[in-house]
């Protein structure tokens, strides 16, 4: 398999990052963040949608808004916090990457545990077409991060459509800037919790 | 009046900057959203409040934000885009300043117009109180700010309470990274512009 250098991602490619806000016991509805990043910097733009808590929707909203935003020519990468946004609500790597044309890298902290997952879904009417979602997503690839701050080593682990894994382990390495996690996953998390915490 | 070096800003200080949220005709409350952040770089974390459309409570909702806020040890500069947020709510930057004991900024892109203001205000009943909080924000001094992507200087403006024009120049200079303004305040801008946007 052929090294990608550094060199060949540049540095302020455009990615958005999604990630989900906070809900409470018996809220129907939760936004989910996208923030606009140039790499691992700048913050260029923020987009908004609401989604159903344990719904189908999340796939239809991401495509729509990427697919809306003035970013959209810019755009060379989607990063997701995840396959699962507002509880269950499990999206279509393959369909976010086919019907945008853009490469999506979902990212998670811990490995997930695919027999929890299971379980949880069980309760769904609909937890066969869940599964079948959350195993479409494909291998989960380790990853070693370094912390820029401390130095320290992370292993965090990611899924990707429409991208090489190596590209895609170059992309977030690259866009770590500040912790463990890319920055538009880090941002998106800020903000996603930051408006619901309000009141 | 002596020049304070730039060396005496420290360049991560932590700045929190204060927008609205946009909003339609007939709406009764919007966001402000609070951005905490190092000078002019990262994004450390996210606050959101609601206020009323044309109320008072710009003030009261600022001060407990940044009082509770987990980042309050580490503020040193609280930063607001201009002085009137969510229609003529108008914040009493003096109330701020002693309530936070922390130095008050309002910087706006445009030389405002005291004249309109006055008379936009007329409308309220309690007009009188509202310009009074307008002028007791105090003289709005001029300062060259060079956009760092194109060199271009140009002229904004700001009013202080609680810290030297020299000092609040050096600041927000230093943290205007990335365009005219400074981050903390373009960063509140996209954010509640973002989530102002859904659906």
């Amino acid at each position: 398999m052929g090294a990608v250098g550094i060199s060949s991602v540049k540095r302020e490619i455009r990615i958005i990052g999604w990630d989900d806000a906070p809900f409470r016991f018996g809220d129907r509805k939760t936004y989910i963040i996208g923030t606009v990043c140039r790499g691992g910097s700048w913050l260029d733009g923020v987009i908004s949608r609401v989604i159903e808590i344990d719904g189908n929707d999340a796939t239809e909203k991401i495509i729509g808004a990427v697919n809306g935003s003035p970013h959209k020519k810019q755009l060379r990468v989607i990063m997701l916090d995840g396959t699962t946004f507002g509880g269950f609500n499990i999206v279509d790597m393959d369909e976010i990457h086919g019907r945008t044309s853009l490469p999506v890298i979902a990212v998670v902290r811990d490995r997930p545990d695919f027999d929890s997952i299971r379980l949880a879904l069980s309760r769904f009417k609909d937890s066969d077409l869940r599964w079948e979602l959350t195993k479409k997503a494909g291998p989960v690839r380790p990853l070693g991060v370094k912390n820029p701050k401390t130095g320290k080593i992370k292993k965090i682990w990611f899924q990707n459509r429409g991208i090489k894994s190596d590209v895609a382990r170059e992309i977030i390495r690259m866009s770590s800037t500040r912790s463990f996690i890319p920055e538009p996953l880090r941002m998106a998390h800020l903000i996603a919790h930051g408006i619901g915490s309000h009141e």
